[in-house]
Formats: structure tokens, C-alpha cells, sequence
């Protein structure tokens, strides 16, 4: 027997329609890549991304055809997120950091019939355009501009673009399985493999990361998501934001920190989400100008571990609350948040804060597992680490152009990251499996490692490496940057990770080096470094 | 095309397998219907569900079959809830306040198979079981009882009837448009109408409820619905608690206000959930007995309009925030909760207190509209009085058993109340259209004159309605009930109108009462007092 409710499909257009209806007249402040500020509404981003759909559809790009960007976040992309997935086409984002030639995979795999770019990267474009085949139009995001139109044959302008899209035009009604946008996870290994995702998933992920014990946001809230707009749809701020009407303030390309402090403070931001190499930028500008960031409340952290450092620094100066989360661009991006629950409010603070540097409980609506190298479970006793799965209605199937289930082992994605689970659902992400240090049929995390390194004061960077050994299989070694006018011993290095993990996990050798090398979404490149750095300890045995 | 992420129903099961896994030992605590308190937790309620349903399947109770409660707020009731849903049966949960007609009328229409019932209603349905033709078992909530065994043949215990489930049974994979729960309106005239709930109704207006802008519940809080679970599913609290893991304390048959004190101060309640004349009752014997409430956060308030002296009592006796919201059991029930925007932060607290009056604004997955007597949309201007039309995700589409659609007027459910719309969505119901004074033309609500009589401090109740009028058609006309001890003044109670609404809707006259009747959801019964006092001008004039 079925219910007798309405039933209307989960859609992304009616995202735009609740902000631009319930929240019309709250604020967009937008960073423009040329310099300045823009400041709209939703009500007028709305409109703009029903012209632009129209703009579209006239145009002639196909029912589910992608739509490609390489761009800052500004509102015109917030257009592009809306217009493109409203009107049944897929907002394909990409990450300009990307290597030229998995740029031209990309394009070419996703069959990208419109790409819309920053005057930023009109130089790349122009480059790399004549391998662009799909593509059959570019758009700059801007107003007429005579020096590029010059550059690209038959560009157009956003601006002008979006002008020749109808005011009353309507959203179709779609599936709320239809596709919506496209992103593609940049491994540090092989091609490129595209995550595509549903109106449905979209919205269901939106819902869950609104609750207090997520992103905790709402409409008092004035949000800057510093996480690119072409990493995993900025986490789904960009949607959140629509759907319970913040205030959203879109950094552009300035993501040093003393832009970032600038704006927080001019804007009165009171949330905002990053990966932790940015907070530190934004920590170190806050404490040489001696900003306050008094409007700010939260931190959301994500893409790798954020350094207890970090969490403390923000916690201490500012009494900023840091939300550590976690999720990969298969997830939507977010699967677990870090939120106390009842049982921990009568604990004492230090017990507190340990609590909150784990990457947080499954949000409802994906469940974890983890396991061994036989696959079988492991107990959820926080020691135990294993392969980390995860599925629920955000997670991936099968990537772009695969058969249904290909992601899936079983009913599970399996996440390629080592982690603990403790009784309380909290997870611990360990490593990236094929990172993770096997010493002497231990398991070392090379993530809680680097942790450590980041906090001494004499270091800019590091990164941790399983080295060769002949004893012992594999032995940790700290690979270090150091910070401007400081030149650390290495024996201190080592003696700092005394009291701070176990005696045998603590690394065998440090070696210096001018800069961790790391991928177009920021993640350090271990084999790069196991490359260089693998056989010191050979060598030296 | 479609995306590729994994889909997977929205079930009432993954509610309480999520509450299960992660939040297993978040306690219930509940008021038992003889006494007593009972300590249970999420993990010991999801086991006993699952046993429960397969008792129920055991025993021959139909896919889809309707299994009715007549029970309190307390665990059994709780385990219910998921139990029934979860096994693809229907939850029908009928209110004991209803006139033994409209019970007997109710339990035939549902054609329900099994009655759970609290001890309380023994006598109730010893009564009525002759008349209740579909049922097929008796079950009370409790342990064996000789003497209950002895006044109804036949009858069965819960305690032992789950005990005849197995331990691992599985939840059915369930479509999720598949009905889950049932609740019929308590209309003031006519028959009641049935309105069926679906898994997917349920958890999206689950999603919407839990977020900072309407309940905002996270894993800290300690939830205490004094709304009862036979009131359109105590507004979703039960599975909010489930879906974010709070920590449920369920009252049991006390309601007073002695009892729910001391139950908010021994179980640190930080959210209480209830009508209007509960606050009332909680206030006065927290003012009596000097208790501070002091872990008490917020109280929502629907059901019916929020007095704004209640808000204020709660506000300056507590620190206690009043969310105001509006639903019915059309709307499962939440259509808006009242919340400030980002603009409203700088505003004087006075201001804000003002704003915070209203109903509030639409969740994010229903919007409304108010149009007048030619059916035309109204301005939402925050004056123009209207009929309110709602849809969305969890508002009724026809009634049980009645023909697709016919719930609604085009795309919409007319609410049968009249309200106003500001500019920023705010609402404010100013009567039911049936309710609503009539005055030469003019709207008069009386339910702004009914808040305002409530806060004079010798009335103990009140009700407005509208009485005949020869020149004006209709006039404003008190009725009132005195306070314990006091004698107000005919004339001094209308100057207390003055200042506080235009001339022209202070009410004609005041009439005095002994007791307002209200029907079995605590509305009062407008036409039984037009009946009564609807010629009192006419007979001065």
C-alpha cells in the first residue's frame, strides 16, 4: 500500500527557487577575478541562472549535455551550478591545477560541449583548445573583453550570454535521478575517473550536511567557502547555502591569507570551509596583522587531516570551533562530521578536544565499514585499522561511462584509506592504504605523522614516507621544509615525536627538502617522494 | 541521463538502524503509564523493533496492514513507531481524547488488525471492543496484568508478545513511497479524514526539522516531546531524535506542569516540544516552585498560536528561546518554524522579539501561498489577509481511501486557515477562514485577540468569535474565564485592548464562562461558542 502525499521529484532548480523566494533579498558577495567587488542576491542569481538555462537550451546544447568550467568561485559560476543543472544539463567542473593532458583527457571523455572559463585561465585555454574537440562554444565569465575575444576566435561573454536567454523561462520537470554535475577525481595515478550526480543525490546530501552536527548551517549564517567551487562542488556549500538562504561570500582567485582575513572581517563571515594548508595561511596573516576574526564561529575542515595545530590555533586565538569532516569527491563530498554527542557534555574540555580531532560519525544516510586484507569485517573498537567502505545515497555507483555497480565491491565503495572506528561511530582516517607504513607487520599512519611535523614551529611543510629497510620492511622517515630563517636539527625533529606517539613508531631519519610536491587538489604526492626519498635508509644501513 | 550514484529507498528502518549503530547507548528515558521510570537506549529499542515486527508478521498481520496505538508517549510506543513502519505495516496512532463515535468510526474506516493500548484506556477499550469490528488482537503495553487478562479476553501483553520475535529479523526492502504511518484530522464537524503517510514523507520532512532553522537538534541535545505521539507523530520528534541520535525523554501520561519540571531538571531536557497551554501550565509551576529549568535551551511551540506573553515568560523567567512553528496533520505536521535571517542580527533585541511572534518561514521543501475569495494570489506584503495553500514533499495529497489528488485545489492544500505573508516569507495565521470576524468588510483575527486576553493576569482562559452584528455583520465578542480568586472588570478588561490593536477590532463586549470547550487536540470549538454567545450584541442591540 503506498502513501497519499504529493510526490515531486528532489531537484537542484528548486534549490534556487526556495533561496530566491524565502531569501531573495540576502546578499551574494562576489570577488571578481579582475579585481573588485560584486555584490547580487539570490533573487537575482536566480533569475540570471534561468536566463542562462534558456541561453543554453537555445543555443543547442543537448539534454544532459555537459557543461564544463574552469573557474574561480565567484557568482558567475554559482550561476553556472544553478542554470546548467536546472535546465537538465550537467555542470562539469574542473580543476584548473590539473596536469594540460589530463585536462584534455577530461574534456574530451566528458564529451564537454560548452566551456566556461576565468579571464585567468585565458592563456591555458587558448593553449590547449585546438584538443578540446567536443567543445563548440567557450564563454568567458565576464563582460566583453576585446584583448581575449581576439585571442579566441568566436569567444563569448557571459555576460552578453546570459542577456539572450529568455526572463521567463522554466525549469523542466526532471527525474530526480537525473544527472546534475560531473567532477573528476584527480588520483595520483592513471586517467582521471568522472563521479556523476544525481538531482537526488545532490539533494539528499544537502539536507544532511544542513544539521547542527555537520555544517550546522543557517539563515543567520554568512558563509565563504575557500574550498574551490571545482573541488567535489565545494563540498555542497554552494546548494546548502541556497536551501536554508546564508549569506554566501565567494573568495575569487585570492586565497592567500591576508585576502582571506580582509574578507571574513569587511563581510562578518561566520563560517568557513577549507582544506587545513589554507587555515595555516589564514592563521599566520591573522596573528602578524593581529586580526581578530571576531565575526567568525566555525571552521569547516576537510580533504586531509587537519593538524591538531591547526584545530588548537583556531580554537585558542580566535575561539573558532573547527568542524574536522571527511569525504572524497566519490562521496559527494561529505561522509563523516565531527560533532560531541550527549554522553560528552559533562566531559572536561582537554577530553573534549581530543574528541573533536577524529574525522567525526557517519552523517545519517551513508554507514562505514571497515576491513582486513581478507575483507572480512573488523571490529569497530577504534584500534583496529582497516579498509575503509562506505555507501548511502551519496556515494558513487559506477564513474562516467562505466557499468552500473563498477565502483562497488559488493554493496561498498571501498574508499582506499586505512582508518580506526570506535564504538561511537568516530572514525580515524590512518593513511591512504597504499601509504600507510607496514613496519615489522605493524601498521604506522604516515597521516598522524605529518600531524605532528606541521606543529613544530621550524617547519613550513612535511610529509612522511615508509623508507626501505632490510630489519624491518618499511621504517618512517620525516621528509622536511624548513620555515623561513629557521634551521632545525634533525635530532630535535626526532626527539619532538617523543610522549607524542609510541617509541616505535617514531621516525627512523629526517630529510630536508624545498617543497613537498602534491597533486592538482593538494594531496602530497608519496610516490613522488618514495621515488627520491625510499632508499635513504639502504643506504645508510 | 541519469547519474551513477548509488539509490537506495528512504525507509523508517534507516532511521533507527542508524540511531542503533551509532548512537546505541544514547539513553530513552521513559515515564511508565503506572509509575516509574524506565532507562533504556537506541540500541535496545532498535533490537526490540525488529522483534516486534516480526511478531507482528508472525501472527498474521498483513503488508500494509494498519496496526493502531491508544498510548502515551513511552518507550513501547516508541518501539512501535519503528517497529510497524520498519516491517512494512502502517502506525496508526489514534488520539484517546476523541469522542467514542469518532474512535469507533476511525478504528473501522483504518480497518485496523491490532490495538496496542496503555493501561489508562483499558476500561476505554473494554468498552468500545465490540464496536471496533476489524481488530483482530488486543495488546497492551505493559507486562502480563491478571486483571486486564480478565476484563478482555483474549487479550495479549507487549512485553511477551515481542518476546515472540525473532532477534535477527530483517527489515523488508520496502519501495519508499510505501505507507507508513496513519493519523486522522480531528475536525470540529464531519467525519474524520485519514492522512497516510509514506517512508519517503516522513524521512524528508525528517531531514527538514533537524536543521538549526526549524528544531535544530544535534547529538547534545536531550529531546523531550511533551506533544503527544498520537499528535500527527509528535510533530516527527521521535524520528528527528533517531535520524541526529539525541538523547529521548518520554513523559508518559504526566503533562502537568509539577511533573514535566521535574523531569526537564532530573534529565537535563535542553528542547521541549508541546502546545501552548502546556507552556502555560510548565511556567506557573516553575514560577510556584522557583525551579530555573536551567538546562532547558528551547521549547517549540504549535499546535495553535503561541501567546506572545508565553514567549516573553519563557524568554525572561528562563533564557528559554520559543521556536514558533505552524503545521497540521496534513503537513506531517512542520510547514514553517520561525528563525532570524542574516540581515535581522544587527536589529535591536526588541525587534527581533517582535519578528520571532510570527509562525516563521517555509522549510526548505514546501512553499505557500494565500489567495482571496476569487481564488487569485494575494501580495505577500505582510498585510494582505488570504487563504493559505501549502505543497510540497510531506503534505497530503487526498485522504485515505479517497481518489488521488482530491486532497488539493489544483497543485495545492488549502490549510482552512487565513494568514498574511511578509516579504521575507514570514507568516502569521490569522484565524481559521471559518473563525475570522467579519466586520463591515474588514478581517478581524481572533486569534490576536485571544493572545492578548491570555496575558491579562486575571483571565485563565479566553476565546474571540465573531457575534452577529446588525449594522457591522459581525463584532468581536470576549470570552473569558477568570483566574482562581479574581474578578475582572467587563471595562477594564476591553481598555486592556487599547494601544495593542486599531480601535476597530477592539472586542464589543465580554462574556464570562466557566470553561472554553476545545475538542480532542486541545482546539477550541468556535461554533459551540458562536452557538452559545453569537447573539449577545444582537440581543443588546
Amino acid at each position: 500500500m503506498l502513501g497519499q502525499m504529493m510526490t515531486m521529484p528532489l531537484v537542484i532548480s528548486s534549490l534556487i527557487d526556495h533561496a530566491a523566494r524565502y531569501h531573495g533579498d540576502t546578499e551574494i558577495v562576489s570577488v571578481e577575478t579582475i579585481g573588485g567587488i560584486v555584490r547580487t542576491n539570490w533573487c537575482t542569481v536566480a533569475a540570471d541562472s534561468r536566463r542562462l538555462a534558456s541561453a543554453l537550451k537555445k543555443s543547442g546544447v543537448s539534454d544532459g549535455g555537459r557543461c564544463a568550467t574552469i573557474a574561480w568561485n565567484n557568482y558567475r559560476h554559482l550561476e553556472i551550478y544553478f542554470g546548467v543543472s536546472g535546465g537538465g544539463m550537467v555542470c562539469h567542473t574542473i580543476n584548473p591545477r590539473l596536469f594540460p593532458e589530463q585536462m584534455i583527457y577530461i574534456v574530451n571523455h566528458a564529451e564537454d560541449e560548452v566551456l566556461f572559463f576565468d579571464r585567468t585561465f585565458l592563456p591555458l585555454v587558448a593553449k590547449l583548445k585546438d584538443q578540446f574537440k567536443p567543445v563548440k562554444a567557450y564563454i568567458l565569465l565576464g563582460p566583453r573583453d576585446e584583448e581575449a575575444a581576439a585571442t579566441i576566435p568566436g569567444l563569448q561573454f557571459f555576460d552578453d550570454f546570459v542577456a539572450t536567454g529568455d526572463a521567463d523561462y522554466q525549469w523542466p520537470e526532471l527525474d530526480e535521478l537525473t544527472a546534475s554535475s560531473l567532477c573528476y577525481t584527480s588520483g595520483t595515478t592513471g586517467n582521471p575517473k568522472g563521479v556523476l550526480y544525481s538531482h537526488r543525490s545532490t539533494l539528499l546530501h544537502t539536507f544532511a550536511v544542513c544539521v547542527p552536527d555537520a555544517l550546522n548551517l543557517s539563515a543567520r549564517d554568512c558563509v565563504l567557502p575557500v574550498v574551490p567551487m571545482f573541488h567535489v562542488n565545494a563540498w555542497g556549500v554552494p546548494y546548502a547555502a541556497a536551501m536554508v538562504g546564508t549569506k554566501l561570500v565567494l573568495p575569487g582567485p585570492g586565497l592567500d591569507g591576508d585576502s582571506l582575513v580582509k574578507l571574513i572581517e569587511a563581510e562578518n563571515v561566520t563560517v568557513a570551509a577549507g582544506v587545513p594548508t589554507i587555515w595555516q595561511g589564514l592563521l599566520n596573516s591573522a596573528q602578524k596583522s593581529g586580526a581578530k576574526l571576531e565575526s567568525l564561529q566555525r571552521t569547516a575542515v576537510g580533504g586531509s587531516a587537519c593538524p591538531p595545530s591547526t584545530i588548537k590555533a583556531f580554537r585558542e586565538r580566535h575561539g573558532v570551533e573547527t568542524i574536522h569532516a571527511w569525504g572524497m569527491s566519490e562521496t559527494s563530498p561529505i561522509g563523516t562530521a565531527n560533532a560531541l554527542l550527549n554522553k560528552h557534555r559533562t566531559l572536561p574540555e582537554d577530553e573534549q578536544h581530543r574528541l573533536r580531532l577524529s574525522q567525526g560519525r557517519p552523517l545519517f544516510g551513508v554507514e562505514l565499514r571497515i576491513s582486513g586484507d581478507d575483507g572480512k569485517e573488523l571490529p569497530e573498537d577504534g584500534v583496529a585499522q582497516g579498509d575503509l567502505a562506505i555507501r548511502g545515497h551519496w556515494v558513487v555507483d559506477s564513474y562516467f561511462k562505466q557499468d552500473k555497480g563498477t565502483a562497488k565491491s559488493g554493496k561498498w565503495f571501498m574508499t582506499g584509506d586505512v582508518a580506526t572506528i570506535d564504538p561511537d561511530g568516530y572514525m580515524v582516517i590512518k593513511d591512504r592504504s597504499k601509504d600507510i607504513i607496514k613496519s615489522g607487520g605493524e601498521w604506522i599512519s604516515s597521516v598522524e605523522l605529518e600531524g605532528i611535523a606541521i606543529g613544530h614551529p621550524d617547519l613550513a611543510d612535511a610529509a612522511v614516507i615508509g623508507a626501505k629497510h632490510e630489519k624491518w620492511d618499511e621504517r618512517p622517515v620525516l621528509v622536511a621544509v624548513k620555515a623561513a630563517d629557521k634551521n632545525p636539527d634533525p635530532a630535535e625533529l626526532i626527539s619532538f615525536y617523543e610522549g607524542k606517539v609510541a617509541k616505535w613508531q617514531i621516525p627512523d631519519a629526517v630529510v630536508f627538502t624545498d617543497v613537498i610536491p602534491r597533486n592538482a587538489t593538494g594531496k602530497i604526492l608519496k610516490n613522488r617522494l618514495r621515488e627520491l626519498y625510499g632508499n635513504v635508509l639502504m643506504e645508510k644501513g
